[in-house]
């Protein structure tokens, strides 16, 4: 890892502007809270006004309107957010796993690997799977046959791309039904520069492709079902599901566990909320939410039973009216 | 993988009537709108009769009364979505592994794999752990000790069957308060024909088993607490949650993130849409459904407002009326 | 596994009063419902009034107030949840796996562990961490380099803790947008006495740590975002997902599947219900619950239908009034 920096040094590179010391040296990047004295932190909300008096760091990565909050040298930079993940770039590694094959992982030699990829510990790499350059799989990811991962795409541990949809058909009626599974031939692609978090889950298509586009983020323990495509620098958090044949648009993100029902459509640049359960297309871009805010216990109980009654009250005053 | 074959043959072997040319001969199954020439489709719901139009498809699966919407080829079925599935088991595997065991899985001398079973690469099979015949472990699974596994049972990646179910007692009260672990002595068994999809979780009883079964299937990320009984043949989708000692009955389908309280029961038949918590005992078939209803960020704002105010409202109406 | 006993030399041991024979002997636990004639129950609820006469158990644990329930051998107690969570523990190891590290286990030079610990078949320990005497990681654990865990801790199968969080920083406007990633460069630290369920996610923090306190108790599928703190001595059921720099207090539970947004405060004993998504900080102990109540669909779907009304009808009445 690089470094240290003069604030100079680090506008020469990045872009913004130097307010104060021009050859203030910064060593690492820290929090508001936390930051050594030799480190460079960021300020975003007027909220940590206070927290910004007291904080240690040699310098702050700031935007124009806040410049003069602080008499501390700064950086002046219109996303002062985006601006410190580069910042932290300089100073920091982005994938912490040399390149190479871990000689306890399991690699199909019919396999096809990019060069610098990194294959942790444990990994299993199904039959003509293929894994672009540069990319890095932590240790303990499972890739079944046939998938197509792009170049720069990180996947932490516990992943498991390209299981079985879940692609059942009923036959038999009552008490005969039984369920017929359908076999699931389609692969699963995966674009350049995306990242995926710990234990999430990504199916292979039951006929055609699972597809994540370029860029794309997801946190740990999503899921994926099969024939979903996320489209290109969208962002999914937490706990997020997404039933088959979903189709997502570019720049769109998804709440923690938001659950996105099979077969519709989301345009681009939608974003849901948190907790949101989306059951039909959304063809307009926009914020849409939908959970039931939360109250003392017995107020909600309170709240509950009148809401149960909303349906009849109405089908009641429908009658009278 | 067998094929190809003519229409005629498909329904000498699964039944069915052919309208058109018998002798078109088939290849592989494939999706309405993807379909190459030489493969089958099915259609299923009138929304797709333009895609109908335009497939490229040698034939075509559909119900009796969709039977005139096309002049090709076709295969004429009371359940076409049921009869592509065994179609399509025609031409593709329905598991994708060989049988045998993996020379990195770990599988302890006391446990008993029936004929045919495949462990997959990195698997962890515990002591006196039984495997029923011809059952496919996919890489990484873990089965604790003791665990009873049946036949033709498929079981994706980074599967846990057996850890400790989340027993644990409060001693003491408020800042002395401690939980203390009930020791999990129970195991778990699964039936045969169950499917468990990829880093879904089962964990063993308390004192008695938790019960999973024949012909059950399980979406990826399920998490079964310990006690459950899931009835034969019942369905659970993805992000499921479970809470101990829930008896949910035969033939039930449980839909996307759906969550069910601990020690309850749920009868036979009993169908839980999407996103939905259920807090009590269900002893009577039909479909059951509570989610919050999305809107655009700011309408739902403004129906949330009014929702926390029900409850109020109406207990002053109570005391004026 | 030691064992059998008394009733008089368990309440030599644990506490509590015989009544009846006190040379009763025991050799294991068991339900209420298929208890052994040698075994040991427990009564916590009148309302299995009707199993306990039922039971076939050799003795019974209860609470003063229900000791006339029954005429069988019985050992009283204040808390005979807690009693019986001791009891068992005379019987049966809390963890059931020996101490040493699985030849198959990979585990960095530079990482440090203590007495008794026992490393699982394909668990994979990063470099600089540390684990503290007698903890336990059962098999396909991933710990990533430099977190810290303490003595006695428990981690079942699956588990992934110092994966990186969801740190990214959206670059560009529309179109144009990128996210960039922030390198997470905080660690995990998990204090003494945790217990951790299967493929559970505990992400290393953005600059500063994340931490788990001591005797915390976390089910499976649980995820942890970055710089999330769990307080001392509370409990998180399964499927909880717990967003980044959410700070939770001491001797708090969460129920399954509840959503805990990031970067809010929870105080020391609050009690979030199953399902419930807590939005804002929570500064007052109490019990909070926000779930839709489920209905038969069609009766649902009217509500649901009233409930979109509710803004509107209020907007209008507002007008009105």
């Amino acid at each position: 890892m690089p470094g240290p920096f003069t604030l100079g040094q680090i506008v020469s590179r990045l872009g913004g502007r130097v307010a104060g010391d021009p050859q203030t040296v910064v060593r690492q990047v820290g929090s508001l809270e936390r930051a050594a004295a030799d480190q460079i932190t960021f300020f975003n909300s007027r909220k940590l006004h206070t927290k910004l008096g007291e904080t240690r760091a040699a310098a702050v990565i700031l935007a124009p309107e806040n410049e003069a909050l602080t008499r501390r040298p700064r950086i002046v930079a219109e996303n002062p957010y985006a601006y410190f993940a580069r910042v932290s770039q300089l100073f920091n590694a982005v994938v912490s796993q040399a390149p190479g094959v871990h000689p306890s992982a399991v690699v199909s030699p019919s396999a096809k690997l990019g060069k610098g990829v990194s294959i942790g510990a444990g990994c299993v790499i199904g039959d003509e799977v293929s894994i672009g350059d540069e990319s890095c799989l932590y240790p303990r990811v499972v890739v079944y046959r046939g998938c197509k991962i792009g170049s720069r795409v990180v996947i932490h541990a516990g992943v498991v791309i390209g299981a079985d949809g879940f692609g059942i058909a009923r036959e038999g009626e009552r008490e005969a039904g039984r369920w017929v599974k359908i076999p699931q031939i389609g692969g699963v692609r995966i674009g350049d520069d995306v990242e995926i978090g710990a234990n999430t889950t990504i199916d292979r298509g039951a006929l055609d492709d699972t597809v994540i586009e370029e860029g794309v983020k997801l946190d740990n323990q999503v899921q994926v079902g099969h024939n979903v495509r996320i489209g290109a620098h969208s962002a999914v958090a937490g706990c997020v599901g997404i039933a088959g044949s979903a189709d997502i648009g570019r720049h769109c993100t998804l709440g923690g566990a938001a659950m996105i029902h099979g077969h519709i459509t989301i345009a681009d640049h939608v974003h849901v909320s948190a907790g949101t359960l989306i059951s039909r297309s959304l063809l307009k871009p926009g914020t849409y939410t939908g959970f039931y805010p939360f109250d003392e216990h017995e107020a909600w109980k309170r709240n509950a039973v009148q809401l149960r009654r909303l349906g009849k009250v109405k089908s009641r005053g429908e009658k009278n009216g």
